[in-house]
């Protein structure tokens, strides 16, 4: 049995991995268009702002590694150009073909705005070599005014790291949200938040050419597109969402051929719904499914509540689930509520937490919340996240043994304080 | 309609509070034995180390708030010598009778050691004025040597606020296991921990008379016993747990006679078996149940999953649902995991984090955890605590979509790598 895996970032590392252990025997031949795998995107923001001292820390395994500790044939620098599933193999741009008994399509993601590369300016944080140049100009030539092109996790984040070398920031964002969430309380609050940081949040204005900006530095971080054009190519069906269609085994349309990762959509866990939301930890639990059944099991992804957090200035945002207005779209009888609470026993130095829970009033069903904080907030919309795939009430949510010490919580944690004033609402 | 509440600390104001919401013109007597109420007790120990400045911040309510702001007789000094049910009213010790539609016994619990008030230098923890005394003493008289009574919360908490004034702590208990938890790998865990802080951790060793001991300082934080003797010279019932028995809408025995907080027992969640858990945090829902019902609604308390945490010298210990051997005590086919992490991605400065799993073998049911670490210990164990009321598999706890970003979680929570591991245990 031959398995192949195309690329050898998150989803399909973590695919190849799970088949080898599943199937000592097998051969597993993993295929990296880059010079280089398995780095750790999500950590660059944090090599540029400086807490993360080298950029060698990023590098979590090497081709080698797999080679030598897990028998994974691992093969950077090699660019699939054809997908030839008639022959149940694939193509390099080499000209060498590998035949394959099951292949997993893990092509990742890319910028949708392109970066004209003969602007020294001009910046996108998507690899370990934009981070270090970045963080090289940003040493080196001091910028005082910046601007990020994009309102999602990596553009709030990069905005933050600019802050940390000390440039004035400006946030543009296509869209009228912050975070990619329709939540017109939530955008207004990073706004304010923001401001106190002299970072301007600019919405619903398009760039249409980052070398146009007048800023010292520019920061590419708007939205990501798939890469299906390969899986396109062969045969293999997109979504509405625009990006691979699969099974809950991760199987796209063809027999033995998956796809994972940000390459794939999956299922909202409250809509029931496709969604596509690229994100290193969901990718990798697609990988292991994916890289599971291309092996022989029969494991299923039940989907994902579009759990999300990102640390702004050292302030917290997280969300699970729907908003109201995305609860509405979807056609809920939404109410919301949003409660004003502390994070630890008020005596305890506490800071301020905001929660918002949203849940149906036709089902009492639990449909989402946004949280945030300084402290402990991962814990408690994991507690949300947790319940939206247990599909709980808010009765139920208001009943939960939660943990309290005076260190960790009020004696009411704020989560059953905003349930049981959702409670109140959704009985009115 | 009267609604009599005995008891003022936390399920007996919560209750008497959730029945003026409910019933805006009942008419509600508190009666409190002591001379004040709803002291923060959680607290106490906080206070003593120094962490709350003034004793003042504990008291969270007055009687006189509850009087203008909520309409709610309290009567402080008012001890309740019995319930006269088929008179539908309750003697005070002034020799005073006041009738009743409902009644809410919140009477509490108690230390099972009393503690001899001739010796100076022997505390209890029990209500404020007790951690002003101890404070005081440790300020002035500065022990060197002390002995804590007990391994539970309060001692191990009052272990570490003896620390923090640099005595030299011995904590002995009659318990074989520290947290009232079947737990061996978990008491020598802290054990070790401990002796780090020069804290001797000392088991299975019974103190009949905190005054015997050769110690400069001794607070007895033994058990607690709930106080059940008025309730039970009136006929009701207490369970095999000791406390008194109530049904899922707090209602004892007696038509109309609620019980709650620390004199009741409760349901265990994941046994379905009564359960004894005198916590603040139950005591409060069930006071809101009680006082509900009492209100004339019909809400009914579920159980407990057994979920706590405390905070030793800086360290989190936190557990839900059952041990392995409690699991097995309890009919279980019980397999365990317990795996070391991260509390962040490696490279943002994290701590070591460790994730203990319990599962059933036969329904791959999850049965409970026990996570330690230094941050976000709290958030992670209301996961389990969330997923043990859902009743999850490890399956579907394998499967959650949890926050991750690098300052709050590795890309593989902790949770969801012993999720793993024990699925692969649960089918070996």
């Amino acid at each position: 049995m031959r398995l192949v895996v195309i690329g050898g970032v998150a989803a399909g590392l973590s695919a190849a991995s799970r088949a080898r252990r599943l199937d000592p025997h097998a051969e597993i031949i993993v295929l990296e268009r880059g010079d280089s795998i398995s780095h750790a995107a999500c950590g660059l923001p944090y090599y540029v702002d400086g807490t993360v001292p080298s950029a060698s820390q990023l590098v979590t395994y090497t081709a080698d590694y797999f080679r030598r500790e897990r028998g994974i044939d691992v093969r950077t620098g090699s660019t699939v150009s054809a997908i030839e599933h008639h022959r149940r193999a694939v193509t390099l741009a080499s000209g060498e073909r590998i035949g394959y008994d099951s292949l997993v399509i893990a092509t990742g993601a890319r910028p949708a705005l392109p970066v004209d590369s003969v602007s020294p300016n001009v910046f996108t944080l998507h690899t370990p070599d934009d981070a270090q140049r970045l963080r090289e100009f940003l040493q080196t030539r001091r910028p005082r005014t910046g601007i990020v092109i994009g309102a999602g996790y990596i553009g709030l984040e990069a905005a933050g790291a600019l802050r940390a070398h000390g440039v004035r920031v400006k946030v543009i964002s296509e869209s009228a949200h912050a975070l990619g969430r329709e939540d017109s309380l939530l955008t207004r609050r990073i706004r304010e938040y923001l401001e106190q940081f002299h970072v301007d949040l600019i919405l619903g204005e398009r760039v249409n050419n980052p070398s146009d900006l007048q800023a010292d530095v520019v920061i590419s971080a708007g939205g990501l597109r798939p890469n299906t054009e390969l899986a396109a190519a062969a045969g293999i069906e997109t979504g509405r969402t625009g990006a691979i269609r699969v099974t809950e085994r991760m199987e796209t349309n063809l027999s033995r051929v998956y796809a994972a990762g940000d390459c794939a959509e999956t299922v909202h866990l409250v809509t029931g719904r496709p969604i596509w939301l690229p994100l290193g930890t969901t990718a990798n639990k697609m990988g292991r499914i994916a890289g599971a059944n291309a092996a022989g099991a029969r494991e299923r992804f039940p989907g994902i509540a579009g759990t999300s957090i990102v640390s702004i200035c050292g302030w917290a945002v997280a969300v699970t689930g729907l908003s109201a207005a995305e609860a509405k779209a979807h056609g809920f009888d939404a109410a919301a509520v949003t409660i004003q609470s502390r994070d630890r026993a008020a005596y305890m130095r506490s800071r301020p937490m905001t929660v918002e829970l949203v849940g149906d009033r036709r089902s009492g069903r639990l449909l989402g919340a946004t949280i945030t904080g300084e402290r402990e907030v991962a814990g408690r919309i994991n507690v949300v996240a947790t319940a939206l795939a247990a599909r709980m009430t808010i009765e139920s949510l208001e009943q939960l043994d939660l943990a309290y010490a005076p260190p960790f919580s009020p004696v009411w944690d704020p989560l059953l304080i905003a349930a049981q004033q959702l409670r109140k609402e959704l009985s009115s």
